[in-house]
């Protein structure tokens, strides 16, 4: 795709706040962008995160009281929780090297240098460093799926704005070892979404580019 | 664009370790990749980052030896910092508000509200979470820049394994209130890069998705 077209969807996306609450994404295309989300990539390709679709009206309500009562939590077609793992350790690593022994056809003993490297750098931080690092990773997911959304015509609202502990509450989160990172509605905005008016602020490249 | 396509560019998208250094990027089209950062979404659009993008071939291979002299730091066409304020405060606020107001056509009492907002976010926080909260934002440019050079067929190769302290100091970082977060080289991957012939691997929808 040409970049200058890509540029033109990034223009267009905007933090959707004021969703149709009547025009609903397909199954398929649902699926479709988890499967982007999905294809995500990670430091080390640990993919340190759970993806949630809460579907259920009643939880979104909750969820809606716990973000501040923002209305896109429960207009927006779908929800999407992105989790992040909140204790990362060995097992994860262990789960992690046998898909890829068993995509790549590899046996366990090739990957013992790979998985030295991965215990060591899990050795080596705090579980506070791991939970942040996790939940780093998670944005790097976000930042695809807004993309993603924007070249699709599918509107999106990235949002911090929620009280975590509330929604690690309510979605059982926390018996998973996952915590809430960051939230994203999806769906389509309103035809009179007063912000789809509004001019994209953004500092301009001689303030944001240094060349060296 | 169809969501179908966007998913056959990301499973295309790898960590190119081998950049065939011979193929440039042209100008028009780094441009076009920084102008597709400059339009990243930040939580209350603050952006705080900056983009580095360093041509001097010098300093890239000082760069290449404070990254455990992995070759894509030199190999590649262009190569990118994504940098993260350390002590955002009241005064980059300020400078949001007045690009904000002249962008939009406002008088700034007009966002007074929104300034007291963000002032009370940023006195909420402490310096450490503060710079927490911007290196976070800077993987949600990552995530949009690896889909972005996805559709676009240009390689990536995302990178957290760097010295950070020589970056800072290589690029004179620290005295613009500024931390080099994720590095990310892009350009195009050497036709025989081994890593080309390798599956990617991914936890399956099953192990990802949790729909409640």
């Amino acid at each position: 795709m040409e970049l200058k077209s890509i540029i033109s969807r990034l223009e267009w996306r905007m933090a959707t706040k004021t969703f149709d609450p009547n025009k609903k994404l397909s199954e398929s295309d649902l699926g479709l962008l988890l499967e982007a989300l999905r294809l995500t990539a990670s430091s080390y390709g640990l993919q340190p995160w759970k993806f949630v679709v809460v579907n259920d009206p009643e939880i979104r309500e909750k969820l809606k009281a716990a973000s501040y009562g923002q209305a896109q939590i429960t207009d927006a077609s779908s929800l999407i929780v992105i989790c992040a793992k909140t204790s990362l350790n060995n097992s994860d690593v262990d789960e992690y090297l046998n898909k890829t022994a068993s995509v790549r056809g590899l046996q366990m003993e090739n990957l013992e240098g790979f998985k030295g490297m991965l215990y060591g750098f899990i050795a080596g931080k705090d579980v506070e460093s791991l939970k942040t690092w996790s939940v780093k990773q998670t944005y790097i997911a976000l930042g695809n799926l807004l993309t993603t959304c924007a070249l699709a015509e599918i509107d999106s609202c990235p949002m911090e704005g929620f009280d975590q502990n509330a929604y690690n509450q309510i979605l059982g989160l926390e018996k998973l070892g996952l915590t809430a990172a960051v939230v994203c509605p999806v769906g389509y905005r309103s035809e009179d979404a007063p912000e789809s008016k509004e001019k994209k602020v953004r500092f301009s490249r001689e303030e944001l580019v240094i060349e060296i």
